[in-house]
């Protein structure tokens, strides 16, 4: 039976509030010894601790690692090999791209090529001005490729959407990336035999940017992946039965929320700015969804120090959120990314919930350890919103 | 696959006795630091958890409280998400009504109202003989609405039995009960077209039963909920290959046990009589369900003391079920029923399993705390009876 109907079928309101807080990337691995979160100086996680249940999340299955899509996916209850969503539609949702019926969107990133070889797959990653008058270049020059209409829209740094539009447009094709520095081009292919035209068109255009930006510098090339048309999912706020509202400062994490029916709300730039925005909002929603992202951004650069500084950044401001008194908190990371790997990984993610109903007394501080020997044991991130509506008091009894 | 075909196939037969001891409720949450599993004086559960090995289970989902029936059925190897079955059904089978292929049973609550508002949904708990009074006054009044065929039957305290007799009726309605004392009366709804009537001749039904006993000074209202018809379910005597008997004093647990197929035995009313029913009847069966009821009862009324004196009293017992000397038995609950919240919960349950076959050596004690870092480690419940009979080796290789 499908996990939404049965939740559907008990959940309840009250006038609880439940945060979400996400800090991206968390998981990490042992270096000397210690994790960041072992390494940071956290006296605030840790005395939450002392009044959670600990646990590790699975994002997806063993093993398995999960992009952004899926990781947050699963925290948001919504089974991440059920609901598969592109990049591109994230990316484009999270800058306030329209996409309807006929579009197909992709995430494109600024590269530098060299001799065919892909030497930076940022571009040394531009200044978001700098490369937002790079697209401007593109949208001058490039409108339409075989009766496809293009659009480009900047993004973040060396990132920008692409747009297609055209009746049939089929989005199962592979992405357009090396995914590696050193290596070729990596051309779109298409994966059934009605996406051909679409694999063809990608292609024809990234070999037309390379053309008109044959001159830049370092923005000299590009990379399109997450080719996706728009998808629908089951609405969070429907489901749950809460009125959600996401706090996030980058574009993909503010696509999944609004993807899934949460209200975005403008949460500054700054992890103050986003417990500031959490202060000003606490009124007007009963579930918010916190996101910090850059403690990921420091896994993937191997940053191990402003990693640990990130994780000592949202501890000082937790007080600030304790103090609006949340019934239900829950504190976790939407994946691994081990410094140490310099990416995403598949290791289990830390996580501890605080209510009134917690079985607590086990753990003494928040890191993967204590985690992976909570009281909640190893489990699915896909069953976290079930435990948060359980200890907010919202889910009736199930079956008599 | 079905879990049950792959039992089929590898489950063989041999002279072990096999003991599933359920604690109804057992699981708890920490009161000053000690769940009553803690601050019971348990010598004899604490000498079975050095022999055993011990987990937590999770009945249904994580974060998902479950009914009785899910809880039990997850302990009997039934998917709880699979196999659905009202209360009405489990109540009525447990009193000994007959349920045919016409009839819809509900499980009713007398209930005390005033100007419209259920002011208490146990009518003040009445002595059974005291309801079985106004039963007998309710079929004396009410014999059929608009062509259905009605009759009552007592249960114990402030429940009763009704069974609808017509053709054509189909129990897919909503219960007709608040749930919350001090909330108006909720009406059944049907949940599809064809349910129209039966919701239509429960709530005429109910208004009639509020005529009869306008004048009864508590028991004025009758609650009425878990519409259902008889279920098929997959033999649990074909299936594991086992002759089982049920030791229960409750009749909603006799009832699930013959609904799978056991043998409901004569078990008396206290706990010292059930323990005395397994000595008696060992020699009969191969696996006997024996079920404690107080431990769920106790931790609905939020009595913690009590919750602990019926540990205890298990306790004492135990040293008899040992001398039987059986090749496996298992201690758990069919959830948690916290003091602190009196009712049940999703909290995972404590379980441990002793056989000659266990990991032994990690643990000390049994307790929620001690489970939680087990060597079984958090399972679902449905997992329990292939864990039982692998120990008892009842089961053959899977595969070659």
């Amino acid at each position: 039976m499908d996990r939404h109907e049965i939740i559907k079928g008990i959940v309840t309101k009250n006038d609880t509030k439940l945060v979400l807080l996400v800090m991206d990337g968390l998981g990490d691995l042992p270096a000397g010894g210690k994790t960041p979160l072992m390494a940071a100086s956290t006296p605030n996680l840790d005395a939450i601790a002392k009044e959670s249940e600990l646990g590790q999340t699975i994002p997806v299955l063993y093993g398995i690692t999960p992009g952004s899509g899926p990781g947050h996916l699963s925290l948001f209850g919504y089974d991440p090999l059920k609901y598969q969503i592109g990049r591109g539609i994230l990316e484009a949702l999270g800058i306030g791209v329209e996409v309807g019926e006929k579009d197909v969107v992709a995430r494109g990133n600024f590269a530098t090529i060299k001799d065919g070889i892909v030497i930076d797959r940022r571009a040394g990653r531009p200044a978001t001005e700098e490369s937002a008058k790079v697209v401007k270049i593109l949208s001058e020059n490039i409108k339409e490729i075989d009766g496809v209409k293009i659009t480009f829209y900047p993004g973040k740094e060396h990132r920008f959407v692409v747009k297609f539009t055209a009746d049939g447009l089929d989005d199962a094709i592979t992405d357009a990336d090396p995914q590696k520095e050193g290596k070729e081009m990596e051309w779109a292919k298409p994966l059934r035999d009605s996406a051909k035209k679409m694999a063809d068109v990608v292609n024809k255009l990234i070999k037309t940017i390379g053309e008109v930006l044959k001159d830049q510098p370092k923005m000299n090339w590009a990379l399109l992946r997450g080719f996706s048309k728009y998808p629908s999912l089951p609405s969070f706020p429907e489901v749950y039965g809460v009125k959600a509202a996401a706090i996030a400062t980058y574009p993909m994490y503010k696509g999944i929320a609004k993807l899934v029916g949460m209200e975005v709300l403008d949460a500054g730039t700054t992890v103050d700015d986003e417990f500031a925005t959490i202060e000003k909002y606490w009124n007007d929603f009963d579930f918010f969804y916190l996101h910090i992202k850059k403690t990921d951004s420091y896994g993937e650069d191997g940053n191990f120090e402003n990693k640990v500084k990130v994780i000592e950044e949202v501890d000082r401001n937790l007080p600030r959120l304790l103090k609006l008194n949340p019934d239900v908190l829950v504190v976790t990371g939407d994946h691994s990314t081990p410094c140490l790997m310099k990416s995403h990984s598949w290791h289990p993610v830390p996580y501890m919930i605080r209510s009134k109903y917690v079985r607590k007394g086990l753990s003494e501080k928040f890191d993967e350890f204590e985690c992976a020997r909570g009281v909640l044991g190893t489990f699915y991130a896909v069953d976290s919103m079930t435990l948060m509506l359980a200890h907010a008091g919202r889910l009736e009894k199930y079956g008599a």
